[in-house]
């Protein structure tokens, strides 16, 4: 018996929770619901899976609540590492529920996991001493200085808001996963498996070998790849807003990227083709994903998940 | 070769967040790690082991921020079912991380996985038809009104603050939970599994046999004593702040009560004598327990684990 292929999906943050909407529970309930629903294909088709998801915006209307807490009712402020622990619980609860019920709408039976998933990075990361990625809310100059002095956060001027300040945190690379070979185990044994989380926890192990928390948040895109070389799967996919990844993006001369071989794909993300806070990470990932031994990484929309003639397909070579 | 004992243990809420602390990141990771070390006892003893924990001042503590975030930036309201998934990713996180480093520094090796948990609840279970959970922050009455027009919640009149009206919501009777047959096999083959975590989050089966959420709270002692029973556990820990159930708690004729059977602890539990906001549901889930093949179940403090003549034991004859 050919053993099944095992795909790493990763979804989106416009997956759960669009730019437009204000975040109600029941819009991303039906956000994921209808992802999920594109998903089926790969299961019918034969995948293990593993999914991993984005979790910007909730990450970020977290940070709100807990300001708001901590100012209305005086509540004990929380770190990053929790807020993305927070995230995994809610998320992954809504993605394996909602996963469940449309499995079982195309009668299909498999397991369902949804596991807390800390990222490791490395302490001496270069990452950690030049935080770069916004998180929380925008602050005056008087409120982040006070945060600052009691938390030891670091602020940047706001570009877009004149007098605002907003707290900027390391994303440093992700090099490792907690429970790795259980999860290939599981993935491998047909459960689909929820992990790594809007990036997972960022940790580090410190010289005593113990686990440290860390605040900063890991690319998800990165996570996602990283997770995919860990469990040897064949295929990763990385689902986004667009079908494709376009040369000279919404430009006159816009060209469809289909086929990209990773010396291609390096020489375009070397010229900054890509756009740093959207396609570049993502592309980065794939890169790193074939580099590492993986068969083929696809940038696509998940509605377009079906028609493979959708989505842009990063390999290490094209023969 | 003997097969190792599989024994469940719930962590009390005490645990983790204790009652005279605001509830920092740093008091709740040092909580855990300490109780946590009392369980290296039954590592070292050779059990298998699933960790289940409440939720509830986690859970008060998000529903605060919650409100209050609604409240200052006008965020869209958190469920309930959801309130516990959060709570699910922060404590299942926080019990991974400090778990893996207490073994590491026991030089023990053993996984740790900390899943999201569904508890499935009867629609049709009379508790859904009077919520008597007391549940988030205490309202006035306009307050109240609003949230009860606005969200169909329903508030009760709270008796030690005049004028003040609390939600309150059901707490049905867990009846399965999902990934059971994982979650054993896993703690048999020597993970350590985190588990339904604040009694699970709480879902119903629809007549279509979709997965629906569910606003209300699981009493955290009997989804153990149900998740204990599912995997065929062989002993229940349930760990709370007292060594031993005692008769006449705190009165002169206060009386240990170490070793109890079936009979005499439904006696006691009949005639009120533990108090229903406390001990009565943690005899309760014993009960159901030992009632449904479990060999012992033990109500004790997380400290006097190694130490077998504390914690009172009940089984379901005593020979």
């Amino acid at each position: 018996m050919e053993e099944k292929k095992l795909a790493v999906v990763a979804l989106g943050g416009n997956a759960i929770l669009r730019g437009d909407q204000k975040g109600t529970v029941e819009e991303q309930n039906q956000n994921v619901r209808e992802t999920l629903e594109n998903l089926i294909y790969l299961v019918k088709e034969g995948y293990n899976l593993i999914i991993t998801h984005g979790n910007g915006p909730q990450v970020g209307n977290f940070l709100m609540s807990d300001d708001a807490g901590v100012k209305m009712y005086g509540l004990a402020p929380s770190t990053l590492d929790m807020c993305v622990a927070y995230s995994q619980g809610q998320i992954g609860y809504m993605i394996e529920r909602n996963l469940r019920n449309v499995l079982h709408e195309h009668g299909l039976q498999r397991h369902v996991v949804s596991m807390i998933s800390q990222v490791v990075v490395d302490e001496h990361d270069p990452a950690l001493k030049n935080p770069t990625k916004r998180v929380g809310k925008i602050y005056t100059r008087e409120e982040a200085d006070k945060l600052a002095a009691d938390h030891g956060w670091i602020f940047k001027e706001e570009i877009k808001v004149e007098g605002g300040w907003r707290r900027v945190v390391p994303s440093p690379v992700p090099i490792d996963f907690k429970n790795a070979s259980l999860v290939e185990r599981m993935a491998r044994s047909g459960s689909i498996v929820i992990t790594g989380g809007g990036g997972g926890i960022p940790v580090y192990i410190d010289k005593d070998g113990m686990l440290q928390p860390l605040e900063g948040v890991i690319d998800k895109d990165l996570a996602s790849a990283m997770i995919a070389n860990r469990v040897k799967a064949d295929e990763l996919y990385i689902l986004t807003d667009v079908p494709y990844i376009y040369k000279d993006y919404k430009k006159p001369t816009e060209q469809v990227l289909e086929f990209l071989d990773y010396a291609d794909a390096k020489k375009y993300l070397d010229e900054g083709m890509f756009g740093e806070g959207s396609m570049a990470p993502k592309i980065r990932a794939c890169l790193a994903f074939v580099e590492k031994g993986g068969q083929k990484a696809v940038i696509t929309e998940a509605t377009k998940l079906e028609d493979r003639r959708y989505g842009s397909k990063i390999t290490l070579h094209y023969d």
